[in-house]
C-alpha cells in the first residue's frame, strides 16, 4: 500500500467519530426532499470552513427543473422550524423555497474533473419510538413527524463531509478539480436532473455515487453492473362531477370509476420482451362523501423499465389509459411528472477500477460485480450525462448491519462501516488523477 | 250488440280452424327476421287473392333503413330452402334480398285511414324437439334449425290473415282506408322503422298493434297504458393488433381487454332519476388463439330506457365507453345500430275505445289499463309517426294460454284463443270508422 | 275554523321570533350526527322547563344499536368545544360519549299515543363564509368548521320547541299522551333505530315527522305518499400485504385492486325489475406511499332500493362483490354497517287526515299525496314500528324558500316559513286525540 | 472428418429429396394434435420397413395423462377423413380415439439410451391459398380446413424418418439403443407428457430435440441455453344463470361480468422479480343472445415463467382470480389444465458436444449458445424426466429460410436446409455412444 493511500485509509478511520456525531445529528433532525434546509445550511457551513468553493441556492439545481415539490405552504412551515433547530444562516436563507443542496469544488490544477455524489434527503416515514430501536433507545430518533432517514442517506451525507475533509488535506497532491454534490430529494428521484440540467456535469469526466446495503458474506464493498430501473414517478388527477348519489346520479361524471378502470388497466399493462417492468398505482384517493358522485380522485403511480426504451413504453401506456379512462366517464385528467430517472449501470472499467483499488490499495474486500434489484436511483441522471460526452459513472456499495429493511420505520445503519466508503471515495478520486 | 258486431263476432270464431292451420304452418316453417321469404309469399298470395292492394319487395321497407340485416350469403342460402318449402312465386323473388313483408290496401271510400300491425317474423332458437312440447308432439315443429316462433308472431300473421279476411267481406259497410302491415323483422326492433320510413304510416289517422300474452285473470283482452322501454341495439367490434402472447406480447394491441373494460363500464353506467334503464352485454366474442394477443372483439349490446331521453342517456354514455376503452389499448372500434324503437305507449283515448268496444259490442273481458314490462317493441315506431301527425296509437293484447315462456325452447298458444283478438281488430275498424 | 285549532294557529305564527333565535343560534352552533352535545342540552334544559318529562343520554338510544358512532377521540374533544360553546349541564355531561338526543312526555290521560319526531343534527359541509350567503352575511354562520345545518335539521329543531311549548299550553285539552323525539344523528341514518330498539315506539298509535322542503307552487304543506328509499350504508375496509413495488412486487397483497375490482362491480350490480335502485362508492383511499404494494383499502358505500327487498338484494350483492374482490388478490375485507333505513311512505289515511287538517282546520295549502325523490331517511325506522303494531305513520313537508341546494355549502331556509309546520304538528296531534 | 461422419453426412444430403416428398406430403394431409392418425401410420409403417420394433396406440401416451382431446365426435369424423386421405391400416385404427405418435426402437447391444424426438402436429390454422405462398403455388398446400403445419413439424417428421433411414444403416456399428420418439400434439404442449408419464424416459441416458427456426446470419444449427418459458395452458368455464335482460335482469347470474372480470384481473398479476412471467386470455366466448343476461362464458388460457416456480406461481394467482371472479355473480366457475410443460434448457455439456461435433465432425457453422424467446416447448418434460435420474438433454435449432412468421398462415420452410439437422441428430448419436 503506497504513501497516499494508506494516508487515506488512516484519515479515514479517524474520522469515524466525528461521522458519528454528523449522521447522528442528521438522523435526529430528518428532512425529507426539498426540505433539507438545515442539512444544507450544515454541509455548507462545513464545505465553506473547510476551504471549498461552495455553491448553494438557485446555483445548485436548475429552478424549472426541480420536481415534485411541496406546496409552498409547507415549505414556509419548515423554513421556520428548521431555524428553530439549529440552521446556519446565511445558508438556510438560500435554501428556502425549494432550493436545497450544495456543491463544493476544490480546483488542483491540470487533470481530470470528478464528481462524487452524495444524496442527503430523508423518507416520509414515522420512526419507530420503541426502544429495540437503536436511535430511539440511543436518543437521536427523528424529531419531526413524518420525516425519517430510513434510506440511509444521512449517513451519505456524513460520509461526503469525510471526504471532503481528507481531499482538502491532500490537496497540494491532487491533480484535477473535485466537485462534492450533495443532492437534495433522491426520494421520488426528483434532485438529480435539476443538478444536470443546471450543467454541473457537463465538464465532468468522472462521477461516482455510492449508497449503503446491508452486508452479504463479509463483504465492505459491493460492486453493482447496474440493474438499477429507469421509472417515472407521475401524480394523476382525475375531474368529473358532483351529483347526489340518491336524487340524480346520472347528473355526475364519477371521476373514482375513471381511476377504478386506471387502476386495473395500468396493473394489465402487457408485459414485455425487452426485460423488466414494474407498474404501482400507490397511492388512490377519490370521493367526497358518501352519498355523492365522486368528482375528484387523484392516483400516485410509478412504472419503471430494465432499460429507458422500456420505462418509455410503461410511461406512454399509462399516459394512455388515464386519458382513456377520464374520457369514457366524461371526466378530464391531468398528469404531473414528479420524479424520473433512466436506469443505472456503471461503466466497466470503473468497476474494475472500483475492484482494483479496493484490493490492492485499500485491503478492503469488495464484491464482483453483480447485477440489479428492482429500485430505482437518479443518481442515473447524472452518470448519463457524464457518459454522453465520453466520461464514465460508477455506484458502488457500502455495506454495513442494517437494522429493519430500507424504507422500514426501523431502519438503521452501523456507523463503524462508513470509513470502508470514506476511504473508497477518496482513493478512487485518486486513482482517476493518476496518482500512484 | 249490433248487426256488423254481432257479424264480425260470428266470422272470427268461423275462421278458427283456419287461422289454426296458417299458424302451424307458419309455426313448421319458421323464418327469423329478414328471411321471411316463404311467409310473405303466402301473405302476398293469400292478401291478392282476396282483392287486396298489395304491396311488396322494396315497396315496403325503405332499402337503407333496414337494421341488422343478415350476410347475403346467409339470405342467397335461405331464398333456397324457402323455394323448397314451398314459397309462392312471384311474391318470394321480390321478398328476397332482404326484402320481406307485405301491405294490403283496401280503399273503401271517404274516411279515416286505419292501418293495422302484425308481426310475422321467428327467433333464432332451436325448438324444443320432445314429445311434451305440444308442436313437437303434434307435428308442426320448426323444420329450420335455429329459427322458431317462439314468440308467437306466427299467430299474429294467422290473425293478420283472418282480419283481411272479414274486412274484405264488409267492404261495402267501410267507410275508409284500411292498411294492413304484415311487418318483417320485429325481433331486434329492426323492421318498423324501415317502414316508417318509406312513407306508409304518413297517412294513417289510426295505427293499431297487437301481441298474444299469457293469460291474466280470466281476461281475454288486455290494455297496456305503456311501459314498453324505448331500446337501441348496437354491434361493436374492436380491432387491435395480434402478436405472439410469450414471445412479443408488447408488440400487441389487446382487443379484448378493451372489450373486457368496456364490459365493466356498460354495466356500471349510472342508474338515472329519469325512470327505468336497462344495459347488457349479451354476446362477447373474442381472440383468435391461446397464445395469441388478442386482436378483435364484438359485442352484441342493448340499452333501454322508460323513455327516449332515458335511452338515448344510455346509449351516449355506451358509445363514450367502447370508444375509449378501445383508445385505452391502442385499438379502434365500430358501432354499428342494428335495431331500435322508441317507448311505446297507447294513447288513452284509443284504450278507453278498445274497453268499451271490447265489452260494449263484442261482450269480451277486457283488463283495466295497466302499465309495462320491461321489453321493448318496434311498433313504438310506427304509433310514434302517426302521433306526430295528430293521430292515435293502440296496442292491445290477446290473451292466451303460453306453454314455456316467451323466446323460450317450448314456448306455445292456444288457437282457441285467436278470435278474440280477431274480432277486437275488426270491431275497432268499424268503431274508428264511426259505425254503429 | 274551531276554537283550538284557531289557536295553535295564532300561538305558531306568534312563536316565529322565538324559533329564528333558536334556528340561528343552532345554525351558529352546528353540531354533526353524535356530536350534538351542545343542542341536545339547550333541548332538554328547554323541555324540562317548560314541564316534560325528559329523557336523556343512555335513555334515548340503545348503546348497542347506535351506527356510525365517531372516534371516541373526536367525541371527547367536541364535547370540550361544546361546553366553551355554552352547553348546559348536567344535559352536556349525559350526552357525551355519543349519547345525544332527547325525549320529551306529556301524559294527558287517556287517549293515543302519538310521537312527534325532530331530528337535529347537521352536516359534515363547510360552510360557506361570503356574504352573499345569508347565514354569513347576518353572523350566523357556523363556527364548527366542517359542521353545517345544511339540510335544515336547526329549523326541525326549533320548530319541535316552538309545537312543545304549545302543546304544553294546551295541556288541558289534550287526551293521551305525546312524546316529542328529538332524534340525533338522521345523516348517515345512524340515529332513529337505536331509539326505535330502545322501545320508545312500542306503544305508539301515530307517528309523525316533517322535513323542510323548497316549495313548488304557492304550497305550503307538502304530502308525500312515500319514495324515500330503503338503504344501507356500508364501510368496508380491505387489508392485504406491502411489498416494495419495484423490488418485490409479488410478495404483496394488493388490497387497492381489490378495491378498484370492487368498485367497478359494485357500479355494476344489475338493475332490477323490482323498482328503483342505487348504489354509490363516495369515497374510495387506498395505499400508503407510491413505490409500495398497497396493503390497505378503505371504501365508504350506500346501496338504496325503491324497497326495503330491493335494498337487501343490493346489499347482498355489495357484499358478494366485495368478498371476493378482496380473496382474489389474496386480501381480507371487513364490512360494517353505519347506517340504514327502510324505505318510507305514509299510511294513506294521514295523508288524508293531514290534508283536512290543513285546508280545513288550518287554512294551509297542501299539495295532494305524491311520490318521492330519490333520498333516504331514518325515520323510516319510527314508521315501521309503528305501523308493526297496527298504528300510523305520516311524514309531511313544510314548505320554504330555500337558498342553495340540501346538503351544499350554501343551503338555507326562510325562518317566516315554519309557524306552518308547527301549526301542522299541532293540529294533527288534536285531531288524531279527536279534538274537534 | 472421420468415416462414419462422413458416412453421415452424405446419407443426409443424399435423403434431401426423399424428405422433401414426405414433407410435402404430411403438408397437403396436416393433422392437427391427437388427430395425427394419417401422419402416425405413414411413420409407424416406414419404422417397421426399416427393421425398428415400433410402438403405436396406447403404447406410446399414457391415456389419462393426454391434455386437451378434442371432442370424440371430432375424433371419430376426421379418423373417417385420414382413411379416404390415405391413412395406411393397421396403424391407423390403433392411432383413432386420440392414441396417435409411434416410438421406433433399435437395440445395437450395450451403450447408452438415447432418444431423439420429432413432434409431428399441424397448427389450427388455415393455409394461405393465394399463390405467393410457395405451398399453394406448387401443390402441396394443405387440404384440410383449419389445419396447417405453420410451425414446421411436418419438416420435422421428414427428418426424422430420413434418422431413422440412416441410423439403421449404421446398425452394425452402433453400441446403445436410439428411441425415435414421434410424439403428437406439441402445440398446446399436450402430448410430451403423458409420453413421459408412460415411463419410455425413463431408462434414457441423453435426450434431443430440435426446431427449425428462421436462420440468423449464415449459421447452419443454433444452441439454446435455454429461454423455453414454463407455462400452463387453463381452459376456463364460467356457469351462471340466463334471465331476461329487459323484464328481469336481477334473476340471472352474469358469467360475463365474470369472465370480463377475470380477464382484467388475469392481465393485472404483478409482475415479480423471480423472472419473467406471462399471462394472457387468448379466446373469450360468452351470453347467447343480445337480450339475454350471459349463463355462460369460457376462456382459453395460458400463463408461462422464466421458472417452473414463477409459473406455478402464475398459475395459483390464476386460479384464485378465477374462483372469486365466479363466487362474485354467483356463478361457477371450472378450471381444466390443457397443456403444460416446465421451463426447457439444454445441459451445458451437450451443448458443448453439440458446438464440437457440428464443427469439428460435420464441418457445420453453429451459433454460440443463447438464450431464448418466450415461447414454450413440452419437450422440456423429457429432458426434465431424463436429468431426474441423472441423464442429459439438448435442443438444437435447424437453421431454415422461413417464409411468414411461426403459426402465421404464410408459414414455410426450405427443404434444402433439413439435411443439416438430420446429419446433426446421427452424429450426436454416435458421439453419445463414445463412437469415433
Amino acid at each position: 500500500m503506497s504513501g497516499i493511500y494508506e494516508t487515506i485509509r488512516q484519515k479515514a478511520l479517524d474520522l469515524e467519530p466525528q461521522m458519528r456525531a454528523v449522521r447522528q445529528d442528521l438522523h435526529t433532525y430528518a428532512e425529507s426532499g426539498w426540505f433539507e434546509v438545515r442539512t444544507t445550511s450544515i454541509i455548507a457551513d462545513r464545505l465553506t470552513r473547510l476551504g471549498y468553493q461552495v455553491l448553494t441556492g438557485a446555483d445548485v439545481c436548475l429552478a424549472g427543473s426541480r420536481m415534485g415539490l411541496p406546496p409552498q405552504e409547507a415549505l414556509d412551515r419548515h423554513y421556520a422550524l428548521a431555524l428553530e433547530q439549529g440552521a446556519i444562516q446565511p445558508y438556510a436563507e438560500r435554501a428556502k423555497d425549494g432550493f436545497t443542496g450544495a456543491i463544493g469544488i476544490l480546483k488542483c490544477g491540470e487533470g481530470p474533473t470528478i464528481a462524487l455524489r452524495f444524496d442527503i434527503d430523508a423518507l416520509g416515514v414515522f420512526e419507530e419510538k420503541g426502544s429495540s430501536h437503536r436511535p430511539s433507545a440511543e436518543g437521536f430518533c427523528s424529531v419531526n413527524d413524518g420525516m425519517m432517514h430510513a434510506c440511509g442517506h444521512d449517513s451519505h451525507a456524513a460520509m461526503g463531509l469525510a471526504v471532503a475533509e481528507i481531499l482538502m488535506s491532500l490537496k497540494s497532491q491532487l491533480r484535477g478539480t473535485v466537485k462534492l454534490i450533495f443532492q437534495p430529494a433522491e426520494e421520488g428521484l426528483r434532485g438529480a436532473k435539476p443538478i444536470v440540467d443546471h450543467g454541473h456535469l457537463d465538464d465532468v469526466d468522472f462521477v461516482i455515487g455510492n449508497h449503503i446495503r446491508q452486508r452479504e458474506g463479509d463483504y465492505q464493498i459491493g460492486l453493482n453492473t447496474g440493474g438499477s430501473l429507469a421509472s417515472t414517478k407521475l401524480d394523476i388527477s382525475f375531474s368529473g362531477k358532483a351529483a347526489h348519489a340518491g336524487a340524480v346520479p346520472e347528473k355526475g361524471n364519477n371521476a373514482m370509476l375513471a381511476a377504478a378502470t386506471a387502476v386495473l388497466n395500468l396493473n394489465a399493462i402487457p408485459r414485455t420482451s425487452q426485460g423488466v417492468t414494474r407498474v404501482n398505482v400507490g397511492i388512490l384517493q377519490a370521493g367526497s362523501g358518501r352519498n355523492v358522485i365522486p368528482d375528484r380522485a387523484r392516483m400516485e403511480v410509478e412504472v419503471r423499465g430494465a432499460t429507458s426504451e422500456a420505462n418509455e413504453y410503461m410511461e406512454q401506456y399509462a399516459r394512455r389509459i388515464v386519458q382513456a379512462a377520464a374520457e369514457m366517464h366524461g371526466c378530464t385528467c391531468k398528469v404531473r411528472v414528479v420524479g424520473s430517472a433512466p436506469s443505472l449501470y456503471s461503466d466497466a472499467p470503473m468497476n474494475d477500477r472500483c475492484l482494483r483499488v479496493c484490493t490492492e490499495k485499500l485491503g478492503l474486500r469488495a464484491t464482483p460485480p453483480a447485477s440489479g434489484n428492482g429500485a430505482s436511483e437518479d443518481f442515473a441522471w447524472m452518470v448519463d450525462a457524464v457518459r454522453s460526452h465520453g466520461g464514465q459513472g460508477l455506484r458502488f456499495l457500502t455495506m454495513t448491519e442494517t437494522g429493519g429493511a430500507p424504507h422500514s420505520t426501523t431502519f438503521d445503519i452501523r456507523e463503524e462501516d462508513l470509513p470502508c466508503g470514506v476511504m473508497t471515495f477518496c482513493a478512487l478520486v485518486c486513482d482517476c488523477m493518476g496518482i500512484d
